[in-house]
């Protein structure tokens, strides 16, 4: 039977002053998804590799699954199909992992039925996932996964999802300390009242990174990069926030904060040098605090999702 | 003696998401500077006309003077100027008055000392002026007066001034109704603490405006002019707001707010026709509710500011 393989790369949200509206995609890192055709209706989940044995397997309860339910919902139409993960991103570090899973499995399945559906109308499917996964449709994971690149949302009613122009030579490094840290305890440190100045400045950060952006001005992207109103807040639950910070700009980044809701930190840096001495000077602060550290460097991927294998 | 005439435009801060950090230029409404070398040292008010006796002579209390002074300050200069202004705008409009004067006195003044500045090294010294008139050196009306456009402020600390792309056939109609409002009532109903779902609705809608922008995506700058924070609070010492802008979007405009602190109301449009239209409907809206209005309706200015006579 028919059998396609694609691949989703693993996703920054919540970029610094884009704190839920903006997620950007990284490259090589990432989940495998394959589909087949099978002769049952109905969906299943048959392995998972590289998950410690953590996902389950039961199909409401994948987001693999999940998200190719809701397409097949939106199709009207039900499939016999078969779902094997190739897990390549660890659980719960804010590296979108959930996102990566949802999304490989529907650019997969897409091209398995013959693609009825663009890219871009996948993302409310891959949203389902999250809303199983994480408790709410978020979609500044799945968005950047499976489109790639940076992707805002700009709102969910309705949802607008804009497509925003990489930089060339953007480079983003990604430290993932050891460490467990809940989503719900992120969440819960937020404060849910803020002040209209913190809103202001805010505001004018995602503006100028915005127009950062469009105009390769990697200046303004620098200045821009500030979170004043999640940040202050979780870098406490992160030890060495503040050292790797002071550690990469030294070196020349652009630069960093929490990815997702952490434990991991992005850093933004022009060109590949700059991004692997931010590494190297961020393996040392958490060295020097006791913490083991993976560090990734990528180019920030414009591509999204795609099909690795197709038989 | 030499003498120099130049001409600086109205302008629209906190437009919508962009409170307090994106401002516009308008076409053909404006104010008037010219300014002449004199004998004796010192800044002098020779006359204003258009204003109906309301503003000051005196030198330290006028904004094309303050402005000029703090040019020459930075110049470790001291020279004899004196300065007539004709005011086309109206006071306390909300069209950026005291902004437009201090920004056609730099302007000129500079052509007269032989250019020594950039037309965006004259941003901090028309603060100045800001900073005298309404209390807080805000930049939101006289970098686009300046610069013509859209203006990002990205931040003050330091100064982060940001010219935006206008889209070809963008129009704004300004409706000024006759009616009195104080900057400092429209600052004493903004709440200070807001929620943070509000402060991400406001960035998200910011960024969409942004990418808007750049992209001449009429659409998403359309879907993006929405103001969560600043609107909801000061539309309601606005007569007839509501019905407006019910009004003008059923005849296509892209959007509606209020213009700087009110009480005149910016609608943008795509294209002439339209923003005539909604002046036309918005004329309407007044009239039932007995209020006179001006309506101007002009290109977004990509100009700025400019010498319109130079003997």
């Amino acid at each position: 039977m028919k059998k396609v393989t694609a691949f989703a790369p693993a996703t920054v949200a919540n970029v610094s002053c884009g704190f839920d509206i903006l997620g950007f995609a990284i490259d090589d890192l990432g989940d495998k998804v394959t589909v087949e055709l099978k002769e049952q209706e109905g969906l299943t989940v048959k392995q998972i590799e590289g998950d410690g044995g953590k996902l389950p397997l039961e199909a409401d309860k994948n987001t693999c699954t999940v998200a190719i339910k809701a397409m097949l919902d939106a199709l009207g139409i039900q499939k016999g199909i078969a779902v094997s993960l190739e897990k390549g991103l660890p659980l719960g570090s804010g590296m979108g992992s959930s996102a990566a899973s949802a999304a490989a499995a529907l650019v997969a399945a897409n091209e398995l039925l013959g693609k009825p559906f663009e890219k871009n109308d996948l993302v409310p499917f891959a949203m389902e996932a999250e809303r199983m996964a994480c408790g709410a449709a978020h979609a500044d994971n799945v968005a950047p996964s499976i489109l790639g690149g940076f992707v805002l949302i700009r709102g969910y009613d309705p949802l607008d999802v804009v497509k925003l122009p990489v930089p060339k030579g953007l480079y983003c490094t990604l430290i993932h300390p050891h460490l467990e840290l809940k989503t719900a305890d992120s969440r819960s440190v937020l404060r849910q009242q803020i002040s209209l100045k913190a809103s202001t400045v805010q505001s004018g950060n995602i503006a100028g990174l915005i127009a950062g952006l469009y105009e390769s001005d990697y200046g303004l992207i620098s200045r821009s990069l500030k979170d004043v109103i999640a940040e202050p807040s979780r870098a406490l639950l992160i030890p060495g926030f503040y050292e790797l910070r002071e550690a990469v700009m030294e070196v020349g980044a652009l630069g960093s904060g929490i990815s997702g809701s952490g434990p991991t930190i992005f850093i933004l840096a022009q060109g590949k040098e700059t991004a692997l001495k931010a590494g190297h000077e961020s393996k040392k602060v958490f060295e020097k605090i006791g913490l083991e550290v993976d560090v990734y460097v990528s180019e920030v991927n414009d591509r999204g999702s795609y099909i690795s294998d197709n038989q």
